[in-house]
């Protein structure tokens, strides 16, 4: 029975800080998915003892550890040793594995290289889990009670070896229930969202030892909202208590919700424009292609999204979308805007509207920094601009804070802020940061 | 004396998978920097007594914890009362700190909601950490011999703390050296890598027991090789190692390596091409803006990136880059290309280099996912093309695996690799994937 998990990612380039580890979170969500709580995730170095430590430890905890990473075929590779020794097995070399090797090389035209033969070697009371997309078979094991999955890094071997050869195998306690709803905001800071929980007709909705439990999450300007239930009580009775929550939070936060569990700005977005058969256009500056490069992430975008551009230099603002080359340049008479204006950003988004012939056009125009800013217009300030064949332009200045990526992602968030909040009717909401 | 360090991160939303930590990764980079190092990291849900566990089971093992998130003003932030716990110490009202929120809010005018008081608190032998772009303060504490750092999660406020109220507190052990270079490869498997090594003219490169210590580590198609020194040589002695190790690796893989330490792709080709004063511009189809804006995430790109265009469509593609429309229309006497196809990428690459008038074009169309696939052309078929004024152009095939998301990073990935083997005039070489 699997109540609950632990995730070990593996690997010196993690610990170290080289790489961000993206399999923890992804397996996380696949466990809680089928009921199985994580509780725990531990990135460790490539140290033989200290994984074998960790595995142990873990074991007289939880129920599962699902490991990602260290099969591969070089000596940093350690998690097979280490499984031995917290299982106290021996390794052997399972023929299956390499002979599954040995073809993954054939049909490639390559000879298998040696390395990879410690690649077939697995403890001998554990199982080998082929793997189609690399060299580096996953194992199946067991430390005292606990259930023990160790899978390849790579996300693209993981995915697949997880959904075929590991969920399979998850055992989730039928007499317990765990359920998760997420509602997403966007507009409102988390302590105002809080402080109305707190205030909630019903009682506190945030109190620790209420069920469900309900949490929130600031990432950038959205603030998540989790109500989540885990106990006895059947699915069916779970769903009505969550529900039961779920419209107790909207009556209090109705004007920012945007979006539930998977959804993002993005997605909500295409979804809206592909059911009411309009289309959007983009043009970037300062975003440089970030905001076309979110819709078109998401699946069907194409019904939505036909034409963006990147006009990062005044003269491409001119050329592309027929941005006045007088607001960039001061004349006799007066001051020119300047490329970091309200009047570009609108003179960009007409622009785009018309050339793409689109329904909704949006442009961002900032100084991401490092260099650019000027007392006037310090490193941070953004300029949002939505036109549309519908509504009045809607533009927006924001003062944010942060290096380049930073200030990059908070335009683009912004940018399908706007969007979104004009696909729903709700333009006079402010957005955090706004100014 | 710190020399070893562990990360906690903090809250449910990470442990079940809803939020990717990106913070243990930033702090763990910026410890080795400073000659500490990293051992392990964890991730807690929001569970006073966990978090209190892990707390003196890590301050047994290690001389410093850096903890991040748990300490905003709602119910679910518990970091405050775990470090307590933990310290054997009681929560006081700090009113420096308490002054510090109330200024906040009235800057903004604002009026402080008391659930943000709570945030106010800290053990009563810590010391409080002022936050300049937030309500949560840091708190500064020790549980036994073992300095305890935490800071709020979000990064905007992290960053700065952490590097004006922690890296002045932190003490290296002066006489141990910690040292890390790392080279960036293109175009090699990790495991051809890893051979080349281990049959080293001087010895096995990446055996476990050499120092300075070799790894690799594979991310989508680049390989990274570390070379790690830790031990009680002088920095310059360490550096040295190193070096003499960096040129062993130099003359065994020179062929594949494109960048060092923070070097990426982008980085890498926005140097050269402002080196060259020469410009670049994307026309993206199936990468929907991606290119572009990693290429514009790098500081100074504005001087070698001014246009760029995501044709999503066909219609788009000619009118925006004149893309001829009979490679999409099939005529009486032949079967056109279609837009995923070799004609159609180079069509886009030269009319983009024309219209931009810039040095160098970088095409891209291919077949995303999830739908759109056939037995030609599946999911995953990629076509990056290369248009310049001084190379022939270079059109390449890929065949990637994987969702909708992973088939853009590689796609994007290998436009950005096939510019960079242009710019080195190393267009011979063939790519992971390449078909």
């Amino acid at each position: 029975m699997h109540r609950t998990a632990a995730i070990v990612s593996q690997g010196d380039e993690i610990v170290i800080g080289q790489t961000l580890d993206t399999n923890s979170k992804w397996i996380a969500a696949r466990l809680l998915d089928r009921g199985i709580v994580p509780v725990e995730h531990v990135s460790l170095p490539d140290d033989r003892a200290a994984i074998a430590s960790t595995f142990i430890r873990l074991s007289e905890r939880v129920d599962l550890i699902l490991c990602s990473g260290g099969l591969g075929p070089t000596a940093d590779d350690l998690t097979r040793f280490a499984l031995c020794d917290a299982a106290g097995d021996t390794l052997v070399e399972d023929t299956d594995a390499l002979a599954q090797i040995n073809a993954w090389f054939a049909a490639r035209g390559r000879a298998m290289n040696d390395l990879n033969k410690v690649q077939a070697q697995r403890p001998a009371r554990a199982a080998f889990l082929p793997n189609e997309f690399g060299t580096a078979p996953g194992i199946r094991s067991r430390i005292g009670r606990c259930d023990v999955f160790c899978l390849p890094g790579p996300p693209r071997e993981l995915v697949p070896m997880f959904v075929h050869l590991v969920a399979p195998f998850l055992q989730p306690d039928e007499s317990r229930t765990v359920r998760v709803r997420v509602l997403h905001t966007i507009g409102l800071g988390e302590s105002e969202i809080a402080s109305r929980f707190r205030d909630a007709p019903g009682g506190d909705l945030m109190a620790r030892d209420r069920s469900p439990l309900i949490g929130t999450t600031a990432s950038n300007s959205v603030v998540s909202c989790r109500i989540r239930y885990e106990g006895p009580l059947s699915a069916h009775e779970a769903d009505r208590l969550i529900a039961r929550d779920e419209s107790a939070i909207r009556a209090l936060i109705s004007e920012a919700i945007f979006g539930e569990d998977d959804d993002t700005l993005a997605s909500v977005i295409v979804r809206t424009l592909r059911e009411r058969f309009q289309t959007i256009t983009t043009i970037e500056s300062c975003t440089g292609g970030l905001v076309a490069s979110q819709l078109t992430d998401i699946a069907g975008a194409s019904e939505v999204f036909r034409t963006g551009w990147v006009t990062y230099a005044n003269e491409s603002k001119s050329r592309e979308v027929g941005v006045p080359e007088s607001l960039f340049k001061d004349s006799a008479a007066s001051k020119a805007p300047g490329a970091v204006s309200p009047e570009v950003a609108l003179a960009m988004a007409q622009g785009g509207l018309d050339a793409a012939q689109a329904d909704y056009a949006i442009a961002i125009t900032g100084i991401a920094g490092p260099s650019g800013g000027t007392p006037d217009k310090p490193v941070g300030t953004v300029y949002v601009a939505l036109a549309s064949r519908t509504h009045s332009p809607d533009v927006r200045r924001f003062a944010f804070i942060g290096d380049r990526s930073a200030i990059r992602e908070w335009s683009a968030r912004a940018a399908l802020a706007t969007l979104w909040l004009n696909l729903s009717d709700r333009q006079s909401v402010r957005l955090l940061r706004q100014v």
